[in-house]
């Protein structure tokens, strides 16, 4: 691991003990990190970084920033059916932040490589005069050529998604003010999901044996649903009230928020996958939900509801 | 590859060229690379971010600044034995950057992969409020077991460098109008060395044969020996005299320039390692400089210089 001559301490101090006693970081003593082969598998790797200001909030509390930053990259490994293994870390630090902030981070980073075993292999630490930025380049393993891609859904093939929709969304608007009538349990809910998402490891196995295309949803819904059209060269159709939602999504949409902004909003970190007919039905004895399908097309997607094809205005996430 | 989506044009049109055909990187038309196991190697990894007004000058050109990434993280691997195979990028580019900017910093880094034979497998493009900040983690391979630590000195080995210390520190003082009175020969020279170093690949077989501990010096030679002396638990004596410098910096040392502002100084990307008397003769036959053996001691690095040892006030880097 490596960093100005200023982090060293904090490299000594926050960042050794989480690297712990695994080979690969070689203690961080090393500005090198060795991962062995491991046979039979190859190593699926993900980049993610994470701005102040828009990915997170300057008011989220930095151990679940930290926590956050893993679990993003955790969700894109175990979408594609990858065993989650560790981590190169990059911080760029605001230059003058308080070093509680920093151990803050370290410690969120801490409680969530225990929870997903999942370790730091090393990284670099930079100061910045623009906002906190947080990066991650995530290494998972998955059997010899069988990660899954977004390029893989074919057509006839059913279109599933993990979980709730729209949760993470409508927290963010919650920590902005708004639906202040909601209960206050429906709002932790909707916080905590935008806040500290779930990656679904717990399918990244059935997902592996069942799936055809694979991903988890980051940007929005229709945004990576477009994205896994297009890598497929297909048209995937999202029939709108067979979207899962919350009850505290509901809530809030009966207060007002827009259905199409929970498919539009970002951050779900759900597992957006396809499967043919009898995969569909192994992936929902696992508890995954079907959404949809697959037909012939040139990277659309179509969303109906009662129905009808309804337009969608908005198909990106300008995140925060 | 994943990014904002204002910023998909940017990867369709910049990003996919640059990962060409390797499957590793899926066309980056997926959101995560895929990396083969190598048989009988390891995969040697390292994280190295630049940011602007920090590792760089907002006036550096961004074709080369692009290549001064990739030969950063390419020297770090190099150092280490390793054969640079590819690398994730992270580009964090300030609000209402140009695209021609961008495709600059494309362009530098299509001109460094074919010249390094470096791909690209994947990363992340996101936007900031702060200044720009580039990143990335790159791979190669060394055979099982053998790649290189910065722990490996033993009491008695030699201490060599791979070439010129100091060109790059005083290359970045004359882009701020030190030393006016240099050649234009002289001051091409060191601005050609802070800004685009040439990372060692032609050493990287003979330093794994023959090198006990090994590592690049980017922090400058005292700050990087320091870290490999505390690494192995040794003390590390440099000969100041035997210290390797070029013409270009003779010059500036005529002009007024300190010779300890070299060794402390940094962004050399000289290769500096130990070795035993037999590999220290093979790695010197290669092109390698000696100055200086390892001692007995505890974490820390003496400098002689006319067989007297001299105080260096400030062993760390600075950056910008």
């Amino acid at each position: 691991m490596t960093g100005d001559n200023s982090e060293f301490s904090v490299i000594d101090r926050l960042f050794k003990p989480l690297a712990g006693l695994n080979a690969e970081a070689r203690g961080l003593i090393d500005d090198v990190a060795v991962l062995g082969a491991r046979e039979g598998y190859d190593l699926v790797v993900t980049t993610d970084a994470m701005v102040e200001g828009v990915h997170f909030l300057s008011t989220d509390p930095l151990d679940q920033v930290a926590r956050k930053l893993l679990r993003v990259n955790i969700s894109d490994l175990v979408a594609k059916g990858a065993d989650p293994y560790g981590y190169q870390l990059l911080t760029a630090w605001p230059k003058g932040m308080a070093y509680e902030g920093k151990a803050a981070f370290a410690a969120g980073l801490r409680i969530d490589q225990d929870e997903f075993d999942f370790d730091l292999f090393g990284g670099d630490t930079v100061s910045t005069e623009g906002p906190l930025l947080l990066s991650i380049t995530a290494f998972g393993h998955a059997p010899v050529g069988r990660a899954l891609s977004r390029a893989g859904a074919r057509v006839g093939d059913r279109l599933l998604v993990g979980g709730f929709i729209g949760d993470a969304h409508l927290g963010l608007r919650v920590l902005r003010g708004e639906f202040d009538e909601l209960s206050e349990a429906h709002k932790a809910h909707l916080v905590q999901a935008y806040r500290l998402p779930q990656p679904r490891d717990d399918l990244a196995e059935v997902v592996l044996d069942h799936a055809h295309a694979s991903m988890d949803v980051s940007d929005g819904l229709i945004a990576d649903a477009l994205h896994m059209a297009r890598a497929s060269e297909v048209t995937l159709v999202i029939d709108l009230d067979r979207v899962p939602t919350s009850a505290a999504a509901r809530a809030a949409i009966a207060l007002g928020a827009d259905v199409t902004d929970l498919i539009t909003g970002g951050d779900d970190y759900q597992i957006l996958c396809t499967a043919n007919a009898a995969g569909a039905e192994a992936l929902k004895a696992a508890g995954l939900h079907e959404i949809g399908h697959c037909e012939a097309g040139t990277g659309e997607v179509s969303v109906i509801s009662g129905g009808k094809v309804i337009e969608i205005e908005d198909k990106g996430w300008v995140h925060v």
